[in-house]
């Protein structure tokens, strides 16, 4: 099957709907910028056998995919417009895999409100690449930063931690805990919590290097410092069950990252949005702590460096 | 080195003179969009092995990278902005290879006045992959399109044809005609030709496929047809070299493909832009002819199919 075979049958009904894709029919599409909004863009790539193992369903590469790079627009506070997609696959090309990594575009572009505007399927000689350049809108001058986080105020994240890694554990060691290893596979990107903390956040990451990390990336940034209370980590029941079985599981929950959660501060005394916990406060000088009750637990190892 | 270093070195200089950019440092870029414009945005990407040979210097395969993608841009006739770079690349990351293949981006974006705004560098276990989305500038509804080509419409070509597919076949077959190896392995995107085009040019499109495959794409989008003179083909003097030698090379002229040279069509009358050669006429019904006198000689196989 010919490329513009492929493209017509699978890529054009995701296109279809959006205008400035010009049906996929031209060199490049035309992309409209409301007045007084501004464009977010991101770009992030994934790798056969490096970001996924390669055995999971197209569609739910598809997906992790897609929703990494809308974690990217939550983290700046945007809302998703549209996204140019690019597949690197082995020659000769797989009708039945492009269909379902199609299909799983297909149920989350209606779940996230995004549209495939351009982009291109080439063959590969070596594993497969895909890479998705992803588009939001969001009104000038209120993208969420983070470099603007002020000692006294409150660290919050969304939802719970460590599921993730713990998750791509199970899958390299036999588990079985299908909660875990779902949000690995399908990570929720918090697009409605970014959207809802442009007017109040002082600064906002998505988690993807792991708690500390992004803690980090934000106090450099900032040129502060943050106390992160363990005790006050939101973790699931499965996460919990792990750590019982394992006390060393800890390092999975505060350094694991991929768990595309939102990291924000708060002026205190701001209320916080729904499903988000405060798990510290921004302090003086350089340094991200990790604190049982009042002593340091630090490890030396704040996260995974892609 | 860490990816976060190879970045801090060899790409933040490749974007600290776009705001947008964020020195590279958040999850996105901010753009702002001036007002009566709109962007065309294109995702063009090369792998290993199948669009570059691998033995290339870095610095050519990513000004080659780069100019595919503006070759798009100046096809819809627009003004280059910014673009985000997404590389794979075979573990460990060579240093020396990124510093190549920054090197001569640095070049490239002082020749076509554009900056880099984003992107990625993941790892790969296979071949390395590409990817470029390159975002231009165009005055609201000037952007220029394939559908509007009207029977009696000049067609012209920028340039000359089928230097790159020659250059290639040189590669090959240990030939050493340098002027088609540097058409092969550096195309010229005739971004100012494309900007000139906005207001007079009824249909447009960049070279890639090879000229009777790409007027084709014209003529299916404005629904017309094109009779198109063999004799009046546009060729460099190391193009006509190769076809006193074999006249089969003439499959290369119109079939070959990679020239990133301007096809058009202007309204009978309009003075065309400098180095631009009128090759034929739209003409009615569906079909490209290409015509020797008054002699069809069309070949079954318009061009390549990537």
């Amino acid at each position: 099957m010919s490329e513009h075979s492929l493209i017509t049958r699978y890529f054009v009904p995701l296109a279809e709907n959006f205008a400035g894709s010009l049906f996929l029919s031209d060199d490049a599409a035309i992309l409209d910028v409301p007045a007084g909004q501004q464009l977010i863009i991101t770009k992030d790539s994934m790798s056969e056998g490096v970001h996924f193992i390669g055995n999971e369903a197209p569609a739910l590469i598809a997906k992790k995919l897609l929703r990494t790079n809308l974690s990217d627009l939550a983290a700046m506070g945007a809302t998703p417009y549209c996204y140019f997609l690019s597949l690197a696959l082995p020659a000769p090309l797989d009708e039945s895999y492009i269909q379902a990594f199609a299909s799983g575009l297909a149920d989350d572009q209606k779940t996230f409100s995004i549209q495939l505007a351009g982009g291109d399927t080439i063959t590969s000689k070596g594993t497969a690449t895909f890479s998705i350049t992803a588009h939001g809108l969001v009104p000038q001058g209120k993208a969420l930063r983070r470099n603007d986080a002020k000692v006294g105020d409150i660290i919050y994240v969304s939802g719970t931690l460590g599921d993730s890694a713990l998750g791509l554990q199970q899958l390299k060691t036999g588990g079985t805990d299908a909660y875990l290893i779902n949000r690995y596979q399908l990570p929720q990107p918090r697009v409605s919590l970014g959207e809802s903390l442009r007017d109040i956040a002082t600064s906002c990451i998505d988690i993807s290097d792991g708690l500390l990390a992004d803690m980090n990336h934000i106090c450099k940034a900032s040129n502060v410092g943050a106390d992160i209370h363990q005790t006050h980590l939101p973790l699931s029941a499965a996460a919990h069950k792990q750590l019982e079985k394992d006390a060393a599981n800890w390092a999975f929950i505060y350094a694991g990252g991929d768990d595309y959660e939102l990291l924000f501060t708060l002026p205190d005394g701001i209320k916080p949005p729904p499903h988000c916990t405060a798990i510290g406060r921004i302090t003086q000088g350089h340094r991200v702590r990790l604190l049982d009750d009042e002593t340091e637990i630090t490890p030396e190892r704040l996260g995974y460096s892609h």
